[in-house]
This record gives C-alpha cells, sequence and structure tokens, in this order.
C-alpha cells in the first residue's frame, strides 16, 4: 500500500489562520447581525494601485494579441523584473546583488516552504519563537521535527525566545545551529532588528558555517532610518543568508500574488561526503524543476511597483497602513494595554490583560467587541500572553476598532 | 556547516529544456540570419482568448476598486473556478467529483512534482519510458532514488518502455510498485490511452493499493470520442488515481498561469506503523501551509474557459492546433518518415530516420533546417530513436517547418 509522508500526522490541529477562521465562522452564525472588524490574518485591504494595475491591464492585451503574446517564462522571473528588483531593492542601498541572484516566485509562504527542498534533513534548524507557523509547519511535514510537546514545541527544533523579558532581542544560540530562520521587521511582534543585532547574527552564521534564512516580507514598514531594510546591509551576509521579499504587503498584492528570494552565489554548503559545494545552482535547479514563473502580466504589475507613479502609490499605501498601526497602538496604551511594534511593522503585539490567555483573550474579544485578532500562541508557545493585532484595514474600521477594544476590557 | 540535499546532485547535466535552449542560442549566435522555426518546447504561440483576457480585465479592475478588492483568497482556489471545473470537466461527463476535490494550482508541473510531498520516501514509483522529465527529476531530488545509470535510467525507479515494439502501451509492471505515473494523451508520444487500457491500470492500482498519479494536461486534444478524457471516467478509479489537469495547452495559459490536481476523498494510504489514513486532508495541509492560492484576475480567467464564449474560443484554439499536428504529421509521413502521435494530441512522435540518435538528429535539423525539434532521449532510455514535434506554432511556421523537414533529410 502506499505510504504518506506521516510527518504531516504531527502537525498540530490545524494551521493557524483556518482555526481563526472557524471560530469567526461560528460565532457569526451564532451572531448573524454582528458587524465583526477582523484585524487578524496580515491580509491588505486597499485597492492596488493605479500604476500597477495599468500595467496588468498593458500586459493582458499584450497577451491577447499574437504578435506580442507570451508563452513560458524564464521560471526565475523576466530579466526586466529582476533588474528592477535587484537595482531598486538592493544595488540603491548598497547591496551587492545581481539580477541573476533574485527567484521570482508566486509568495514567500511558498519560497520559504520551498526553501527547505535544497537543504539535507540532519541540518539542526533554529527559529525565534512566537514565529510565523509555516517555518515550523513545513520542517515538521520535510521529517526535520520530532513530536509536539504540550506547549506545541516540536522535538529537534531550537526555539529561540522573543519576549518583553529580552527585549524582542533573540539570543543567540548556545549550541551550534545550521539554519536559522529571522523575520524583521517582525512577524508576529512587530518589532525590529538593529544593524549591531544583524551583525551577531551573520558572525554568528560566519562563524557556525550556518545559512540565515532572511525573511523581509515587512520592510517597506521601516521609518526609522537607523533599521536595515536587508540582511545584505550587513558585511559579509552575501556569504551566510538567503533573503526572502514580496509584493503582498508594501503593494496589496496578497491576492495578486508576486514575490521574490536573493540566493548570492557566494553561499555554500556541502554535501554527505563533506564536499563543498554552491547552493545557487541548486536552488535554480529547483525552482526550474518545480515551478514554471510567475504570470507574466504579474510580473509586469510587480515591474510598476518601481515606476515612479508605483513607488509614490506605494509610499501612500504604507503611510496609510502605518497610520493605522499608530492609531492601534495610541489607542491601546490609553485603554491601559502593554503595547509593542506597530512603528515600523503593520504589527502591533500586546500583552493580553489580567493574565488571559492568548485564546481565552481572542474569544473575549470575539464576544464583547466582535473583533477579530491572532492569539499570540498561535505563533509559539513563547507566545502565550500575547495577542497581535493588524493594522491592515480601513481607517474607520481601524477607529471603530480601538473604540470597541476599550469597551471589551471592562 | 550547512548540509545540502545532494540528491540534487545525482540529476542529469540539466534540465531537457534548458539544454535545447544552449544549443539554439549558440546556433542562433553562430548564425545571426537563420531564422529558426521552434517545435521544440510544447509552447502555445496564439493569444488568450477574448473571453478569457476580457474577464481577466475585469478582475483587475475590481482589485483596483477598494469595494471589491481582494485579499489572501482560498488556497484551494476560489468557490467559483473549482465549481466550474468540477461540473464542466468532469460531472457533465459523468465522472463523480466534487467541488472540494479541486485544488487549484499554478501550474501542473508544480504539482506533479509538489504532489510528492505527501508520501512517503520508501514508495516503489514507476514511470513509463519515454515520460515528461519532471516526474523523474523530482523523484531525484527527493531521494526515492539511487544514481543515473549511462542510459540516464536512476536506480530504484521502475520504468516500463513504450515503444513502437509494444504499440506505445505499457505493460503492467511485474512487480508490486505503488505510485504510478500516466500521461494521456501522452506527452512526449503523442498517443492515448483506450478506456480497456486504463481500466487495466485502475484495476492494477485497486488489487496493489497502489496509487496513479494521472496527468490529462492534454486532454482537450482527443478527437476519437471512444477515448477517456479523465481517468475518473473508468470504474473505481475515485479510489485509487490522483489527476493533473491544466488551463496551458487548451486556453493559452503557459505564460498566464492556472492548473489544478483532482484529489478524491476515496484515497487513502498507510502510515509507518501500518494504519490507513485519508489523503486528501493531508494534501489539503500541504496546499494550504507551502502555497498562497493562484493569482485572483488569473483564476476569473480562468473560470471563463468554461462560459459559452470562452470554450467556443478555445475549441477554435485547439482545432487550430491538430490542424498544425495533421500538416505535420502528413507531410512527415509523406517525407518517408514513420510517424505517431498527432492525432489526439498536440506532438508528433518520429522515429529518426537512417537510424541517428535523437540528439544527433536533433543537431542536423537544426542545422540543415533551422528547426528544433526534442530529442527522444531527452525524454528517457527508450526515446532513443525518437524525435518530438509540437504543434504549438503559426500555421505559416508549421507549413514552413515541413517543407525545411523534408529538405534536411536529403
Amino acid at each position: 500500500m502506499v505510504q504518506v509522508n506521516d510527518n504531516f500526522l504531527k502537525l498540530k490541529a490545524g494551521y493557524l489562520f483556518p482555526e481563526i477562521g472557524r471560530r469567526v465562522s461560528a460565532f457569526c452564525e451564532a451572531n448573524p447581525d454582528a458587524a465583526v472588524i477582523k484585524l487578524g490574518i496580515g491580509d491588505v485591504t486597499e485597492p492596488l494601485p493605479p500604476a500597477i494595475a495599468e500595467a496588468i491591464h498593458k500586459a493582458v492585451d499584450e497577451m491577447s494579441n499574437r504578435e506580442t503574446f507570451r508563452g513560458y517564462g524564464p521560471e526565475q522571473g523576466y530579466d526586466f523584473l529582476r533588474a528592477a528588483i535587484a537595482e531598486n531593492d538592493y544595488r540603491s542601498r548598497g547591496c551587492d546583488v545581481a539580477d541573476d541572484e533574485i527567484f521570482v516566485s508566486d509568495g514567500s509562504k511558498c519560497d520559504s516552504g520551498n526553501i527547505l527542498d535544497i537543504f539535507g534533513t540532519d541540518n539542526v534548524v533554529a527559529i525565534t519563537d512566537p514565529v510565523y507557523p509555516v517555518y515550523v509547519d513545513t520542517n515538521v511535514m520535510s521529517g526535520r521535527t520530532g513530536e509536539a510537546d504540550e506547549d506545541g514545541r516540536y522535538a529537534g527544533l531550537v526555539y529561540i525566545p522573543v519576549t518583553a523579558e529580552n527585549d524582542f532581542t533573540p539570543a543567540l544560540p548556545d549550541q551550534k545551529v545550521d539554519l536559522i530562520y529571522l523575520c524583521y521587521p517582525n512577524n508576529p511582534t512587530g518589532t525590529v532588528a538593529s544593524k549591531e543585532t544583524l551583525k551577531q547574527w551573520v558572525d554568528y552564521a560566519k562563524a557556525n558555517d550556518s545559512i540565515i534564512l532572511y525573511d523581509a516580507a515587512y520592510e517597506a514598514y521601516i521609518t526609522d532610518p537607523e533599521i536595515p531594510h536587508s540582511i545584505y546591509e550587513i558585511e559579509g551576509a552575501r556569504d551566510v543568508a538567503i533573503e526572502f521579499r514580496s509584493f503582498s504587503k508594501n503593494a496589496g498584492f496578497t491576492g495578486t500574488r508576486c514575490a521574490f528570494t536573493v540566493v548570492p552565489k557566494n553561499l555554500t554548503g556541502k554535501t554527505s561526503t563533506g564536499e563543498s559545494t554552491e547552493i545557487h545552482p541548486i536552488w535554480n535547479r529547483r525552482h526550474c524543476t518545480k515551478f514554471n514563473g510567475v504570470s507574466y502580466p504579474i510580473q509586469r504589475g510587480a515591474e510598476a511597483a518601481y515606476s515612479d507613479a508605483g513607488k509614490a502609490q506605494i509610499g501612500e499605501l504604507v503611510s496609510f497602513y502605518l497610520e493605522n498601526a499608530r492609531l492601534l497602538r495610541e489607542g491601546l496604551i490609553a485603554a491601559g494595554i502593554t503595547v509593542y511594534g506597530g512603528v515600523n511593522a503593520p504589527y502591533v503585539w500586546l500583552k493580553t490583560p489580567g493574565g488571559l490567555t492568548s485564546w481565552d483573550f481572542f474569544d473575549r474579544l470575539l464576544d464583547r467587541g466582535h473583533l477579530v485578532g491572532t492569539p499570540g500562541s498561535g505563533f509559539g508557545a513563547a507566545g502565550e500572553g500575547y495577542f497581535r493585532l493588524s493594522a491592515f484595514n480601513s481607517r474607520a474600521n481601524v477607529e471603530e476598532a480601538v473604540e470597541r477594544f476599550a469597551k471589551s476590557l471592562g
């Protein structure tokens, strides 16, 4: 009989957001008149920037004409987009990234899961805790962990707590780890890493021949000029880091789908017989064999994000969500809540009041305020007692949410 | 040091089509005036059907308006598309397929590689030979094979030859296999499977608790009313088969990207401790955790493939390419070549003349006729001495190619 990959059966009951969806659906069925405001999943709400929509329309017209029609594109992405990304996101900031180190994809979630294909299963993997659940779940699925304990921590993973106690700055592991996931601006805590912190990690990775998987999906939200937007702003990072980026949260592409991963040619790993081998050609082979490139019109849309008009429009979008974050943050502080993040990130991370568990607070907020947030414990054991609110919503909803939030506490 | 997944290093020098690309580029650089006609890769050339382009435009407009904007969609695809697929491609043909057994994706290449995530690595895998290289390469990458021998056959895979000698009908394996890849209409041979042949495979799979991975990406090209379009036309197939389909070759989506996979709820496998477990929830979990859904405007385009106008326009497209296939087939026969396929499929499979190897014939056709085809040996050892021509091109190019082909033989 066919054997399944039963590592999947180690996974906890459901990926976090489906579980939230189930609870919200149940609530809405029981309370059909409740105007629920969702600040749970980090999903954008504002329309596509006009420069981007226009570029997609134009490309669809090209696809409608035999002379300009395009079939299969390069799996790694069209040169026009790879060049725009490398130039605008990296070289213009002094980061040494070549066009052909950019791999265009349909999502950072996909990339951060797929990247594991190219690494051996015996690597020691470190994650911060709380963390984006996909990092953990894809390691579980691929057989890199044992079973989960009561708190949801999987045997074999190295968890590095990031909490108020350590000012949300992860300590370097006290053991040798091979792969390290870092995400800044951080999901879920909304906190950022200074140059010094990132430098320590790059130095650690160089000293230990580790690779950092750096998720910078929220870099557009950085307001502080001292905070690095890319790991490649740190000297030596090209030797030890892969970076994930997305158009989801800056250009509003959560439903439009485009992202990219940077794999520097400097990166090396070793084979099972101990020889050094380059990572770039292996990822390239993976990408060409298991992926067929992003839809051409969507790539043209992403390219337009780097036009003058596109940059201006994206800047407005990001400012809009950041103002939402500020309103949430200040509203919660005024309501007596202890709040983190929300300054260089679209997420506000709060301490649940009265010692409530994260899910108890979720249920209370839903019941009393008809508000949906994300329980901190859904991001890991060290997230217990915390709660995430997303700034992705309309201004009216955010203002209403702040009012309802305060009332729900009573 | 980080260990790479060195199964990648077992892969042969390059995925077939990049290798063709390299040779064609070298030829064109050396012969800048040559008007090369490409009948190699199976890539469509005709524009998007107007009904589809119109639907994409409309959806981009929706994305440009706050009231109708859509962020993250369901990972499995929107209900409107899953329902249209299940109804039009399956239930209307008497196949029992539910909407939620359809998983919309961005490509059959991706799906046929990704499906391996959910199966254990110890399953015995059978493929027909010659075969679409992605089936083999993704098994190699995931550690299901040993090294390749001189002919490119990987240890551990069960190869089932399909050649003129057995009338391109694969024999049932003489050993027990767990996973079986079948592709009909076949890529690369352009041949089809009768109901009786498929029935034998379904019966084999039921008797051996195997699962058939059925690739029906070319079903739209079936002209013979007796030939099944779906494996689910065979009784009992719901218990033993996963089917892959794509909008690439019928609706011209090779650059637009949309496909789907059918995973029936009846399918079961066993865990490593021998218990039976359902496959559908495991694939669903994989899809939700490692994929974020297809771009909303593209899903609307795919939906329009099922509108009355869309169906009519797709019918014209398919007829156009089939007429190309007929011209190729008849032109080659007139030139004294032995030809297979090309009736219910957009591929013509020919025996290389004069006992040439597939790559020698490739080079001769490129040198003498400035024509690009695909060497049969690139699809597997049993493809040696064969050659594939694709019917995806303009009428003028196909007519010109037939003339040049005949001249190259001299």
